[in-house]
């Protein structure tokens, strides 16, 4: 199966990408994590997106702050989805992360999710990998059963809280 | 080769729509439009994502505006990757669109991109099916590297410009 | 009496949901509450809409945050008036939830309230119900006048306050 | 039948309102409409808000831009519902209307509806006014459909297009 | 000397005005505190206002959160100076008060300060008054320098606290 | 009778300020105009504001745009009454300039009025004018009465143009 | 004197960037221009960066719009001062990158300028090399002056224009 | 070496200023800090902006919030380069005070930071003095090395904490 690799702009982004780990462990898809900075660490992130289908990739997740320019510069290096998780940081609660991550110009696409989305990023991640993978596309779909289940277990019990 | 679904909410989104094919046509994706409503054609919508999949559909496009639940409406019915263009309406330049896309609850991603990105939305699902088709890769790849050299050529005659 | 149903998208909208419930029990409003998901229960959620009218309800309430189409995908199922509540969640103080709700599309409205506007959206129910319902309109008057009175009683005591 | 009362607060809002008028035609509900604004009128505004159960109003429906308090004046002084239409004005795209429109302090609630939205507000009243009323009830659920099918109509359509 | 009138929409805006009460105090202003809100007492705040002039008043000040119509439905019914403050609540950080206080239409001003400003709303009446009272615009002047001068004494110490 | 000194930052406000003039000359009040920035003539606003009192100034009108710093400058050197304008320049709306005009910190206020408000910004500063002088407060209750006589007139025939 | 980069990322920036060019040609100022995308040019932008110093350069001037990432880009190469000038494109107006290029995490920092903001982005350039060049230091106070004398020049005539 | 002189608006944006001074103790480069304010002491603010060039310094960086008027305000007083850190405060998350501070008119720049950026801008005050002086831009080399290597450290351990 294809890797997922998932890169943090900062380590104080762990939260959020603990979240997507959960979800790809949950679903049995290989994953390697990187903590690099398109800032900081230019070159890591370069080499890494540049070599990434090589090295048997399939999706990056990338989730950075602020004017998060993380998943943006990955997608500059390499034809593979990317996906960007804009995080909230100390001001604006995340807009400046969202509208830095989302609004890319034409011919470098991110695959955007919410802020401090951890956990539909790797589901995206695991729905992509299953467009050619039957297996665990019905893997998510049992996924999606169980959640709508929770949902109407919840429901059972509601008007009793009230 | 699996099939790229675009769903647009109104015909009113067609220019946005129109890019997004033109890109499909380049890379010989094949696809089928729709004009769907969350809110209009309701059945009509879920019928069509329930059965995509089985329909040989790998990725869904969703273009929408104002309060566009398009994207998350068919995300809802459907495990296979969901891309969602924010469109701009008459007001707020696509903000209400944008949050309405991208601000998923956990369980059900959509992969948004920029407000009104029909050609970065084609080329992300061109992506998506090119993680297990080599060939459409290295066109992507060419592609980008066509786009790097049109760059180029207007930096040659920038200064002959100011 | 029509009953009023409500709706949440997920049960940590109870606070908001508690504070509708007082005011259609102080005013004897049936109602009946349930936890749907537009996006993980879409299913229940639909047949409930569908069924609404006939099966009593005279309004709907929907609360929900982020991209919120809890309120919209129920409106596109009935043609019952249905009030939005946009929750408040991590980011964007409600602003998401408040333009996913409120910027609905022609032919499909949604009478949308303040974020968290719980109490307000049952108030705006039960004026509903009231229209042809004179007693209701009695107490709801009645109501009102007694929040005046409330607010006179706190305007004397202000002084002493300072 | 309950009549729908329509106030505007200045008549450059009278595009908004001609779809609201247009929709009530269609349906014939009787309406009343109103140039009062809630600064510069304020007697006549509260006069007709004190007085409109009585005069035979079911619902109001009140449009006004910029810090728009006309929806709420009315509500203040009534306990029918009231519909508040945000206009868009010079600036902000309607977003000042917006927010003086819907984030009413509790105990006077305003059913609003998106910006310029003066269509779905009289889809709204109608909507109110036919939860006692079967056969109105019946009539939206008829444009319902004709609503969906021209959506249907285009997506037969929609491939010629592109 | 003319009085200041200070109206409050709730008793949760007393911290707020507070500050404001502290300034007239300073300054031996007389003042009148009422709590009236534009929607649940709206008779007491309009006769307030129509008889603010002749029962002496010179300036009011109005503070009133969310869709705050209080300093504009007061400035309705006077062509007294009218001040208003935009109060903090739950979402928006005051935006919401903010436009619905300073966005008003053309021939009703509302003088706004900045979002919870209880103390420049206090500065700004005494500014109104001292236009034609030499003796209050010279206690402001010396107000001014005394901050001025703490000012200083802050800089001559702050090498000493970094 | 006092003076009111109008600034605009640039004689691209001019526009607006039209409007304030009109007002004023309405009213018969007398005023005199200046084209001084806070940033490329800072000198100048600095000593029109230092001694506009002693000039024979009761208020102070300041119009200007984006990083809008005229009004505060003035504000910031002189205790009369200092009304800003914000007006809307080439990016948002006039947010940008409400803003910095609007959020002034405690010690230092500015009268604040809508985005462009040029015919408010007059009207205030008559009201702060009226405020020792009957004759001027009747003249604006009898523009009040016309402006309200004008908005009825239009009620009158707004049947006739639905 | 070192020389000042102006990079912009598509030649779309052309108008921003020409104001630029027009202030340096006013100073003498040695400049080079080039079109380098941080999305579709990596490579020649990060070469540029990184060779910047010892090719003779003092400031980078970067204008890019939308998730404006290129002036953070070229700041991760270099620590040369880089300005970043955000452009308004086809929607939010500028505030995507504003946000994108102002909000730098900490260690990177970029000079941010206002929304096409080409002209001042330029004389920034000019007053940090003057901060070891007292010519052109002494040039950039008299251009100061000359700015102060029109806008002076605009006052004297000011009255005759209302 | 020339001085950066750190002007604050209040000393409660000390904390700020302080990540500013930490940074200009690493490199060495002399400093001098000011409590200013532009609207409490405006002459202040304006005699050392007069007089910074010739009283030996290169940069000056400027904090304030709210209206943050204090960068501009200095920054019309001097051609040296003037930092802006926007400083966040009681509302919308130091919005207002970027807005103040980026969107300078034409003539003035203000090279701003990130909010509450003191450390970026202290970052690059060094870089602007380091155009000069090799010595300071190797000193900055090493350090972005240093800062990559922390990244690169935080890299190797990731895995072992998720």
């Amino acid at each position: 199966m294809k890797k997922v690799g998932i890169i943090m702009g900062s380590d104080s982004d762990l939260p959020v990408i603990k979240k997507a780990v959960d979800v790809l462990r949950e679903f049995d898809i290989p994953f390697e994590v990187h903590v690099y900075s398109a800032h900081r660490t230019p070159e890591e992130a370069r080499d890494f997106s540049i070599n990434a289908r090589k090295n048997g990739f399939g999706v990056i997740i990338a989730a950075a702050g602020m004017a998060a320019h993380l998943a943006g510069a990955i997608a500059a290096n390499t034809t593979l989805p990317v996906i960007g998780i804009p995080c909230k940081s100390a001001a604006f609660d995340g807009m400046d992360a969202l509208l830095s991550t989302v609004m890319m110009p034409s011919g470098i696409p991110v695959a955007t999710v919410a802020v401090d989305g951890g956990k539909n990023a790797a589901l995206l991640a695991a729905e992509i990998i299953a467009v050619s993978d039957d297996e665990l596309a019905a893997a998510l779909d049992r996924k999606r059963a169980a959640d709508a289940a929770a949902v109407l277990k919840k429901d059972e019990d509601i008007m009793s809280r009230l």
